[in-house]
């Protein structure tokens, strides 16, 4: 924490727009400036949010890691990602520590939080609102398919992720979960800095596994939908025979790992492009040492 | 009904999928022929369907009154609208004497039949339905700034709007109702047909009073949203000082108007680029005089 910045993004993917109403919502009650700790606001894909589209040319969270080595300035979403680090990286023109990205997705995972592999920064900050809200915390890790987060581009950052609303739908509940989150966010992190509170021991997060795919016929189109059991039902565990999926003649496909796991983005329809019907994770608890918190300030 | 072939299109919006799982479903069912009376099923814009939006070059069910007097095939709907109604048209090459366009919307308006003018063939149709399911009918007239809906072009053919369901997401219980209506329609013509049934006397519809848009700046940017208390709440009643919308600050605006009014297509994702935040309608009560029975058949 130098700079004492941190950096807001809504609609990195331009049809969730219950985050920029939020955030709009927040500045217009004058809530921008603290004396400590400073917010930043930007939307992450401004010309995909004007068009109600994910993206332009490529998925804009999915952009970050290409930035170093690809100077294709064709695509539109390398442009952005370019322009975001330049401008709010920390060592950018208006530098900021931390980035939280906000997001919506169709399936029915609450609010909950994804980080991006294991920096003791994130944990430092997940645990801060697991610990305020109960929050559920999806650990993506070792996927190859899936890189270039934004949030991998500070040496902070999370994913607030909220559902379920349609994309393109404003939903005044979605959009008052943000405003919590917002407007708590700072507060929290000022209480751990003045020491009014310290950082939980453990925090317990669900650790990703891996992706599945829709069944699919021999043209390649889906032929079995989620099933109606497993439906909505996100971070709600599975073990072996629990139905997945229901075809067109009533079949069920059944889970058939010998572990439990916890499925969750269910029937996301975002992911139908990227052919992930629903990813897997499997809960781990994690000890915090002491030491991370003292860290985080430094 | 001369052919005795009844037209069932769906996605005509490209990002509306239920109907178009719903179709392959009874399809693969082996339902498809039967004595009396045929169904024909077509994907109404399959490349819209393919990439996910709604439309490639312009709404599709707002270009079938293009067709005679524009020739300007480089956009895509207006050679879709010239094909389907050179295919499947009274004069075309497998000609359907009724038209039945299955559409979704993000809005709760259950399952609903949506009209357009009042042709004496649509109302014995509606009566049908509405009388076996009880469905509403949004009776859709004398509104210059939309017109040119795919069901015109046949001389009878009705809307099945099915809803609350986000774009692009596939709803188990949205399939299901648009399968009721499907397997249900053929077999009440038939028995009306066979006089094993009557026609009823009357029908209810909410007929189409106007549209109003979402409260704007002076941006030209949305500044109020459908208020929490009017979210979700179409077909039902409202009068002189109930909430419509609501700003960033809390204010709400309400409805000024005299007269009681039945609000429908709340907040519909896909009505935003038309300005629509919601139409109004008011209930009328039509008496069917029994010869349009006879007439149907003729």
């Amino acid at each position: 924490m130098n700079s004492g910045k941190i950096l807001i993004v809504s609609s990195t993917h331009g049809n969730e727009i219950n985050p920029v109403w939020s955030v709009n919502q927040y500045s217009k009650q004058g809530n921008i400036i603290d004396k400590n700790i400073e917010y930043k606001f930007i939307i992450g894909n401004p010309l995909a949010y004007e068009k109600g589209c994910r993206y332009i040319d490529k998925d804009l969270n999915r952009s970050f890691n290409l930035i170093k080595n690809n100077h294709d300035t064709s695509i539109y979403e390398i442009r952005r990602a370019n322009f975001l680090v330049e401008k709010f990286g920390v060592n950018g023109s208006e530098p900021c520590d931390i980035a939280i990205d906000l997001h919506t997705t169709t399936a029915n995972m609450g609010t909950s939080i994804v980080m991006y592999g294991r920096r003791e920064k994130d944990f430092c900050l997940a645990a801060l609102l697991q610990h305020k809200f109960g929050l559920p915390i999806y650990l993506h890790e070792k996927d190859e398919k899936q890189t270039g987060f934004l949030v991998e581009a500070w040496p902070c950052g999370l994913v607030i992720e909220i559902g379920p609303v349609a994309q393109n739908f404003y939903d005044p509940k979605i959009i008052n979960r943000f405003l919590i989150i917002i407007s708590s966010l700072r507060e929290e992190i000022n209480k751990l800095k003045n020491k009014q509170k310290q950082l939980p021991k453990l925090v317990i997060v669900h650790v990703h596994q891996g992706s599945i795919d829709y069944p699919r016929g021999e043209d390649g189109n889906i032929n079995a939908l989620i099933h109606p059991k497993r439906m909505n039902q996100d971070w709600k565990p599975i073990k072996k025979g629990d139905p997945l999926f229901m075809d067109m003649e009533g079949c069920t496909k059944s889970y058939n790992g010998k572990n439990t796991l916890w499925p969750v983005f269910i029937g996301e329809v975002a992911y139908k492009e990227k052919n992930i019907a629903m990813s897997y994770t499997k809960k781990e608890v994690i000890n915090l040492p002491t030491q991370i918190c003292e860290d985080f300030f430094n």
